[in-house]
């Protein structure tokens, strides 16, 4: 017998009505396909807000762990109506928070990590019919303290069950349905992906289609679990997100991803000698400034210019840092840009074809863009551009690569 | 060192600033005592009626079994933000879920009884100066499925982890200062009893001085748990009870109760022979009607009046239940009347000192109140009087008993 994990988030069951809406897809599911059936679902949408509003009333910064005790109810409340709307429905049903399962995590209390997972309750509960109910974002360390995921973390909880109880899929129910080419606010030409590797789906996702928390692709990457992204209120297939195979090589690239986010920041005339980077680097992670793309030209006259994006609400710290130890490093001066975007191109096919970096140049060129930095890797090549030309990045990039097609 | 019970109630703990509140009278308290405090909280009064409101939209009639996990998230959230009070006036805190500690009950959920209390956790938590914050009203069945106690069940929780733990007193906090002679509404010289026996509080609160569930007292009884009740607002020494000692047998009697909920009926004119009282009272059983005074005279001619008082929601349904047995029981008639109240007087002296009943039945006749029913217990006289009666029956016996004086 198949066995499905299904997560739906919290706009998916953020009323009574929709919980009951759920309700009705799983027995409707149950009853036409006679699958097993487990349900990962998040609080109801607004939950979590009204608690972190409380919680802020409470402790000016409030207690990671205190935090975890607090939030993990809007799960648990999720789970309680969901099984008694099952239930009304003749369809028995089981609940289950995070401690309940035992799902195992460190202590990192806000944040944790899954390190283990119980099945054996759920097992037999799906052997006798019932539909399997499980709190996401939570879990439970061994000395028994209660722990959340983070940000997303439902998703985690989905993949990371469909993993120990090795399910036939993951499927992620949610407000869009699938992963688009690229963002249909954008190029309205944008066509929902029948299929994308775990590979692409980190790429896109961390560039900002932000449909599935990281760390749910990954663990579902590591695990081989298909996962399938679709919607909770239009039937449709979704999106497969799955292992690249030869479908998947024909296509020259996937998506087109960009993050509007971005700010860019240049030290230049830096001498050039080992040690520099690190020297310039530090003192940026040390103010717990995230860095995302890295440039350094070659040298001339023993100079370097070094160059790097960190989003944008950090421009100006980043700066400030910079000006700090312009001279001290004797470099020559800080040169800022927080008018700028990156869009990127992904797809597994750019591994075995050529010329893919220089279509794209191309077409960038064509249109008068020009391109202010340039990052690749395996799957993926990005460019930072000036802001006014998002939109015309995106869209011809997307008709170059024939993403537009039927 | 000392080690204090408290509970506060959904009212105390209704917003977050009643919350800080209660913080910050923790925080003195350990601050001038040095105790070691457990804390026992409800959820923020509305939230259990909002949860109860969502389980109604998904089932007709809600399972037990999620009633518990969801209404056990009221108390859940309500530890966090105290914890997070507490650490904000930098005291160490530390929260329990009744799962947590564990608080081992049956699986009657909904009013689930306790069987055992793990205190390990909490006594190492004390011994490290912690404050300990645990749930009330909820527990977890051996297998791990939570249990809630039902109504009032957070006094329960107090009171057994008071006896646990071995606790100096256990304190409730309500909105109340303590238990008094009689309700000052309906008689403003009522006042406050420094001390009442577990016996007399039991008496008083199953007639209708609803301060406290019947039964935390009953179970502090047992295991000799002194309990105090007291008002979170306003300082003062509340009610404290406990075992009888010296001064308590002086006192005549403690306190006069009444109940205006109850409805009288008479199966009149019953052949006086065996396992008629059972005869009559079955179908009333069988149709979940409680049952509270039952009289019956001896026989004359053979036959016997039975009379018993109900709760007046259930009057119409049982004047009804006695029409249809009565002429198959060879009764006469069935007497019915909603319009009556029930006054005691409770007090462990009536043990020791003869003529109480008298006194009682001469204060009521002087006022030219007429009996309609009398019970009796080891520390209670019960009498049913016509409703209008109420307020100058209890005044009058009040007065009788010098319950009035200074």
């Amino acid at each position: 017998m198949s066995l499905y994990v299904h997560k739906y988030g919290g706009t998916s069951v953020g009323t009574p009505e929709k919980i009951q809406n759920v309700a009705k897809k799983l027995v409707a599911e149950k009853a036409s396909t006679g699958h097993s059936l487990v349900v990962v679902v998040s609080a109801m949408s607004g939950e979590t807000n009204r608690m972190t509003d409380l919680a802020k009333q409470m402790q000016k910064k409030p207690s990671a762990k205190q935090m975890d005790v607090l939030l993990s109810t809007g799960e648990q409340v999720t789970i309680s109506l969901l099984c008694m709307a099952l239930e009304e429905l003749g369809q028995p049903a089981v609940s289950y928070t995070g401690g309940q399962v035992k799902i195992i995590t460190d202590d990192a209390h806000g944040k944790a990590r899954i390190e283990d997972i119980h099945t054996g309750n759920i097992e037999t509960d799906l052997g006798a019919g019932k539909i399997v109910v499980v709190a996401g974002f939570q879990g439970v360390t061994e000395q028994g303290a209660i722990t959340t995921l983070g940000r997303g973390g439902s998703d985690t909880t989905a993949v990371a069950l469909a993993a120990a109880l090795k399910a036939d899929e993951c499927r992620i129910y949610t407000d869009v349905d699938g992963v688009y080419t690229t963002d249909p606010r954008v190029e309205p030409k944008a066509k929902r992906l029948a299929k994308i590797t775990f590979e692409e789906m980190l790429e896109m996702a961390s560039l900002g289609s932000k449909i599935l928390q990281i760390r749910s692709v990954e663990f579902a990457g590591k695990y081989n679990v298909p996962l399938r992204v679709l919607s909770t209120f239009v039937d449709g297939e979704g999106t497969l997100i799955t292992y690249e195979d030869e479908d998947m090589e024909k296509a020259l690239i996937s998506g087109i991803a960009f993050n509007r986010d971005e700010a860019k920041v240049t030290l230049s005339g830096v001498p050039d000698m080992p040690g520099i980077a690190s020297a310039i680097l530090q003192p940026i992670s040390d103010a717990n400034i995230e860095i995302d793309m890295i440039v350094q030209n070659i040298a001339e006259d023993k100079t370097t210019d070094f160059t790097f994006t960190v989003h944008r609400n950090d421009y100006a710290a980043t700066m400030q840092i910079l000006q700090n130890i312009c001279s001290e490093l004797g470099a020559k001066k800080v040169i800022g840009d927080d008018k700028i975007v990156k869009v990127s191109i992904v797809g597994v096919g750019m591994r075995s074809h050529a010329g893919i970096a220089s279509q794209m140049f191309t077409a960038l060129a064509d249109e008068g863009i020009n391109i202010r930095m340039i990052s690749t890797s395996e799957i993926k090549i990005s460019v930072v551009v000036d802001e006014k030309y998002l939109e015309l990045a995106v869209r011809s990039l997307h008709e170059s690569f024939g993403l537009s097609q039927e």
